[in-house]
């Protein structure tokens, strides 16, 4: 693969067209909040939940922004992608939805969950393992193989432009309810979700604070920002945060996110189970716990100063039942 | 309490003064669909998710509309209601909102989670044996010591009328997207809801046929509807859906659902777990198990003939813990 230049850069235009584009395909997903919890906290807390969004995460919005600007000869090539399990199921179903055919390579180990959904939108799974194969090798010999378009999972301008309409969508609902954000926060895995929303914020809402949010182990956007340069997570460190388990910041996003982040925030694998069972009991919305890293954050103090009113993403709900239940037993 | 009269029944008029009231205050909530839930069934399933409301259920509609009527006197002496949980919930935190001192009277093994949340609304909660003692009885006796306007929890006109609402958000919800409702179906425990999501659809999508939704055992509007006469449930009959316990229909609800329904669907308590866990995996979405009924009796085929493109309300996400991990279990 190529390395990518400032060009590839998306701009908050590119967000705006990516809104424009995904109208009517993708959910407007809510901004939720409780005020029974709200009370408990001493501060607001909206959500935006995005395990209502098409595929039950906001990869979809990428996918489909990337996608929907194939021309005919690359439609009919079809796509190919490699993911731990959402953009899977988003590049899965934007596919479907445009009549793409679709190859996904997923670790063996993902959860079953995101497997069989990633399969039920008619695309062609092609497993790896996680620890021994390289996911980008595989899908080079793939795409040697059968030809198509290697849609990647954060470091492409139109994914990250299409992962921003999640971030203008927040300012735009807030607004609509006269809330001002002083923070955010989004979860971090190659940081595709959370440079979109900081071009949104910055154009939009440019007081607010903007932070990632990562799982302790892999908290290598919060070292990288820290350090001013793009750091590696520790090898050996495990997490039940499937969805976050990239090794290092994204090339284009971590240009954006080193400019507009004000740092990283870290939460724990119990942390994100008690962030999921407040979220069954307060919002009654099915959170991954990769997708309640922010939230947990948020929950459990990890911002900085007076927290205002903060807004978080939930970034995705595909989690398989018997950790569901764990968590509502922790 | 006097009898009613044909002069208290709600009309469209009175839903779409309802819709302009709660504006701004309760959630406008998502009506949800899956792709994939979609293709196994065979036919399209919209699913209007009220645990999403303020408070995890649409009692929030109704009591807000009520209470906001109530003029600066009555606002002072207070309100009373009676209730399972989520009118109990509904009107302590519309009474909250609008500075409003609440009185609830609660059976004592009402859930939890439910008894909780209606003490965090700032309401004075009164338990009452569900089994030995007749709860409009206590409300009485509390009017008469305390004063206060009791706030019934389906048998009047404005409750009604806001409960309305969300059948009028579904049919203009679907319109936006291009779609005709060819039938719609929301649990019923006194028949306020699905009374109000009538009179919505009548005024603007009449050829959609209108259903109930019924636990086994408390199917007292399914017999009313085929009797043409208000019947009770048999006694001794129990249930997991603590939400839909009604013994009869209501007086006001029966007037319409009577001229209205096209008839009750029934389903039993282990569709609606396995209904809740079907929303979880596909909407990611948590319902309780008297929220899940008119779900379960889509999944489960009991609409007759041609299901072509059903609606249900998923009314309500106050479930305990244990009992939501009991269901994705099963």
């Amino acid at each position: 693969m190529t390395s990518s230049t400032v060009s590839d850069l998306p701009t908050f235009d590119h967000v705006l067209a990516a809104a424009e584009r995904i109208r009517g395909y993708a959910v407007l997903t809510p901004l939720l909040e409780s005020s029974a919890l709200n009370k408990r906290l001493g501060f607001r807390l909206l959500v935006k939940a995005e395990p209502l969004q098409r595929t039950g995460s906001f990869k979809f919005r990428g996918a489909f922004n990337r996608l929907v600007q194939l021309d005919e000869a690359e439609r009919k090539r079809g796509v190919v992608a490699f993911s731990s399990g959402n953009h899977a199921q988003g590049v899965a179903h934007a596919a479907e939805i445009l009549g793409i055919p679709a190859t996904i390579i997923m670790p063996a180990d993902a959860p079953a969950i995101k497997l069989a959904n990633t399969r039920g939108y008619g695309a062609d799974v092609v497993t790896y393992d996680r620890w021994t194969e390289d996911r980008e090798a595989v899908a080079a010999r793939i795409v040697s193989q059968r030809g198509g378009t290697i849609v990647k999972p954060y470091d492409e301008r139109e994914i990250i432009a299409g992962q921003g309409t999640a971030g203008l969508e927040i300012i735009e609902q807030a607004a609509a309810r006269g809330i001002t954000i002083d923070a955010m926060a989004a979860n971090s895995s190659g940081g595709g979700l959370i440079a979109g929303c900081a071009l949104a914020f910055a154009a939009r809402s440019p007081a607010t604070k903007i932070y990632c949010a990562e799982p302790a182990g892999f908290d290598d956007h919060a070292r990288s920002l820290a350090a001013g340069t793009r750091l590696q997570n520790e090898p050996g460190a495990s997490s039940i945060c499937d969805a976050l388990m990239a090794t290092t910041p994204g090339q284009l996003t971590f240009a954006i996110n080193s400019a507009r982040l004000a740092g990283g925030l870290v939460a724990t694998d119990a942390e994100a189970k008690r962030a999921m069972a407040i979220a069954f009991n307060e919002l009654k919305l099915v959170i991954e716990p990769g997708g309640a890293i922010a939230l947990a954050a948020a929950l459990h103090g990890r911002f900085p100063g007076n927290p205002g009113t903060i807004a978080v993403v939930a970034s995705g709900g595909n989690v398989d039942p018997a950790l569901f239940r764990e968590a509502l037993a922790a």
